[in-house]
């Protein structure tokens, strides 16, 4: 047994919370719905889930306790660590021996490939007291392998069959759940006795709708880094000498950052949706960086704090454009370019490309330019994922104040330090808040389990309320899916949720971001504190507080 | 009044602790220890302060709560920022109302500069109260200028006596105490009634000896990075794909990545002061470093926490000399230097340097020569801060691993991430410890202004037990200089405390690195809890206690 710290040994001992419904078990009261549909595509999305598609929406009540007959169930954590994890794993876990004590849970080692390949281990009471409100995934381990083959979901038959197993549990995001979706129906299509349950993760925040108000993980992570973007901010204008370039986590949404900004109130905030909305150019992007600083030296105050997307290169549409000439014209031409040296293939590069994209290439920084031609996967494409968009926009935006300088539009000081979020809060141990929501969506799905469904994905509402006032229930995946193009073919997937331009988060940040700006307005939330008066330990993200009405 | 957070509004009602001499309020009852000397270079320090030297050390005890004449005091943050300098002004405050509730203090603004041109403001109860235990030195800003001639003196005369204040208090590291001292003699050699008191900050926690068993913010901010590197742990081994190389604050010193590799378990922790102890060289540590990653290979982990002191390059004696000649070898050739393109000047300094160094340059990435030949201070000097150790390891770890691989010696994966941990823990909001050790160590410079001292340092020790057992007085600055070589002159200065390589919490690390390096042992900290039970919230730091002959 390792060595645990004085917090963790503290934090065992959490219970967490659950909602009323499922206060007396997981064998629950069942009130259903209508039949449902698709959010869009509705006929293809039925002909491909001839058996699960139109399953009614479940909302449950407490129950009275009733035992059923004894099964195996086993649980798979699928793709990038979030915080609550365990909590999924540890609240399934009690569900099920709520049921009955002689259920048993499998867990299926390195995500869905332990399921194909029918690698597990049967968790037990050590196994989960062991990891009871703990950050992570290390206790099964988690994989990015997509279940989609037939021959996957044979495989993941013959391995639940093995070990008598009834009913899965993936934990993942959109495409993980859609993939839950897919093998359920093919489990119930061809009449294999095997129940497929989602649950709703990814820190991004960008797996939500009517019926999924949060994914789990994005609460915590958001306050880890709040935390030290609060901390920076505290520096920044306790020393008044650097401006922090900030990029956070979030590859196609930018909730992390809006959710960071609302609750540090940075001066600058890039939202990569409204950038791709307005089609800003990286020189636009830039300019108002700029004219942020520049006001911010007007009034002597030669520092400030800057939060960037982590995906935020994709979403602007000239430098789409770019990658997508660069990856053409390097494939092209890869066997002249492998014999070329860094420097002769940003060359190369600048000479080939259209005249646009040859105009944004000479705009970049050399480091980023070097990057874009040297940098390349195994397929030769770009990485943009290692592109540091926080430096780059530091040197562009500093060389942008030298001309204004030079015209006279600026004369304060410019000096820049770089972050980047990601790694620190994808394994915190999780707030109360994802605490008790995680742990009630997996004794949930032990309740969905026990009530015999399938292709649905667990659901807690409500959560800006206090635990006991939660709605706890069941919505079929299916009426989350539409069709959308992947790598040339149609296929059925959970609509990614975007920062939503007309949504009330976005529409705060945009009516105090002026303010922001220019003053220093910095709130600094501090680090997330699990034993403290509620008002302290049982926040809501400032996001979910303003898409439920309510005000932060 | 800015908007602040949760955790702020409670925070702001804790009642720091305070040693039980410290109880009945500032005015104490003194217990004077013999006279003392110096700890190095007697004569010469007895010689350059003769009216402060010598003086004994104090020890305080409960007083009767006597009251004296109301006056003035001015307080200086100095240098770089750290955790609990808002407390310690507090402290103070509260101190000195507690011998009379008509004494004033005012802060003087951006640092020792504030105190040179007369700029301060006075600290009400208003300003006070908003700041109690927050993080940052935003209240009234600190500076880097050192108080170091005559005439800087006579402008800190003339300020103090036009406030009519008539003592000073000055918050900073080794050089700002030093410095204080040299100010106190200053004053008192020339019948100048102003005292002047220390306090020990920062939180590299160079600034420690027999009698200051801690500076200030250390604590706070070895926490906060503990949590990142926790959270990153956990992350590498539920991830099992990364190896995090994460360079830490701490230029001249290890203490941070000694405390948080005792925190942590990580790895690989290089400690600055054993490579220059053994003499190291960068290669002999890229084989260490690729040993422990070969290792842990061997044994199916492919992922590891690697920790890095920021000031490591300047310890390693091979890359000490090449920076020296680089400077003197660019220096010397100017102005050819200055026609030509960075590439240029890489292969010149190639050309140039001596067989030894020229090798050494060889060996390194070429990012990092780039960097070396063409990132040049304003005084034509390599800056060293600005390299990116963490990078360069992780880049020649690689490569040496490549060859390992080729020679059959090496079979595994090795992807990196890179981390520079410094801005995230200098301003956050001070630990309990910081903050019942601040606002103890500016009361109990409130008691030496009340007892009429003057050239002390403000002490607060046996800090391992709880506070009502902290041991307040006062220690001669005197007594902990000695006499070193700076600039080409001689100057008295308070011993910088590295980490002693037959110190407990080294021989801790080095009694257990090699099972952490094979092993994943990893302890995840958690973040600073300031509500919860005291085993969380009183923690002392693992160097701490081991240097007292504690467990861990």
């Amino acid at each position: 047994m390792n060595k645990i710290s004085a917090l963790q040994k503290a934090r065992a001992a959490y219970a967490p919370k659950l909602p009323a419904a499922l206060a007396n078990g997981a064998a629950v009261t069942i009130n259903e719905g209508g039949a449902t549909t698709a959010v869009a595509d509705v006929e293809k999305v039925q002909a491909l889930f001839k058996t699960t598609f139109g399953s009614p929406v479940l909302t449950f009540a407490p129950g009275k306790g009733e035992k059923s007959a004894a099964r195996n169930v086993g649980v798979i954590l699928s793709g990038g660590q979030a915080p609550g994890g365990h909590n999924v794993i540890a609240g399934l876990y009690d569900g099920l021996k709520s049921l009955n004590a002689d259920n048993r849970l499998y867990g299926f080692l390195k995500g869905p490939d332990g399921l194909v390949k029918g690698e597990m281990v049967e968790l037990d009471d050590a196994i989960i007291d062991a990891h009871r409100n703990t950050g992570g995934f290390d206790m099964i381990g988690s994989g990015r392998t997509k279940l989609e083959t037939e021959e996957q979901f044979e495989a993941a038959r013959a391995n639940c069959e093995k070990a008598a197993i009834s009913a899965l549990v993936i934990i993942g995001g959109d495409d993980s759940n859609t993939n839950a979706c897919v093998l359920a129906e093919y489990f119930k299509a061809n009449n294999i006795p095997i129940q497929v349950i989602g649950c709703p993760k990814t820190i991004d925040g960008d797996l939500k709708n009517e019926w999924i108000e949060a994914s789990f993980g994005f609460d915590t992570a958001c306050r880890v880094y709040s935390e030290l973007i609060g901390n920076i901010g505290r520096d920044a204008n306790s020393a008044k000498k650097y401006w922090h370039f900030i990029k956070l986590m979030g590859r196609s949404a930018s909730h992390i950052a809006l959710e960071c900004a609302l609750q540090v109130q940075p001066n600058i905030t890039i939202i990569s949706e409204e950038v791709a909305a307005k089609k800003q150019t990286l020189g636009e992007i830039v300019d108002y960086m700029a004219s942020v600083v520049a006001a911010r030296a007007a009034n002597k105050m030669n520092f400030g704090i800057a939060l960037i997307p982590e995906g935020l290169v994709e979403f602007i549409p000239e430098i789409k454009v770019l990658i997508a000439e660069l990856n053409d014209l390097l494939a092209a031409n890869a066997d002249a370019v492998e014999k070329m040296d860094k420097n002769e293939k940003v060359a190369f590069a600048a000479g080939k490309l259209s005249a646009e994209s040859a105009k944004v290439f000479a705009s970049l920084p050399a480091g980023i330019q070097m990057q874009l031609c040297n940098d390349r996967d195994p397929h030769g494409n770009v990485q943009v994922s290692l592109i540091e968009t926080e430096k780059m926009l530091a040197e562009m935006v500093g060389t942008k104040l030298k001309a204004m300088k030079a015209e006279g539009n600026y004369s304060g000081k410019f000096s820049t330090q770089t972050h980047f979020f990601g790694y620190e809060g994808r394994c915190a141990a999780p707030s109360n808040y994802d605490a008790d929501y995680c742990y009630s969506l997996g004794f949930n799905a032990a309740a969905l389990i026990g009530a015999g469904c399938t292709g649905y994905m667990s659901s807690v509402r409500n959560t800006i309320k206090p635990a006991s006032e939660w709605i706890a229930g069941g919505i079929p995946i299916t009426m989350m899916l539409n069709m959308e193009r992947r790598h040339g073919a149609d296929k059925p997937v959970i609509r990614k949720a975007l920062v939503e331009l007309d949504g009330a988060p976005y529409k705060h940040f945009v009516a105090n971001r002026e303010a922001w700006a220019i003053e220093t307005s910095y709130v600094y939330p501090g680090p997330i504190q699990y034993f403290g008066p509620s008002e302290v330990c049982d926040l809501v993200t400032k996001t979910l507080t303003l898409e439920k009405g309510g005000n932060i």
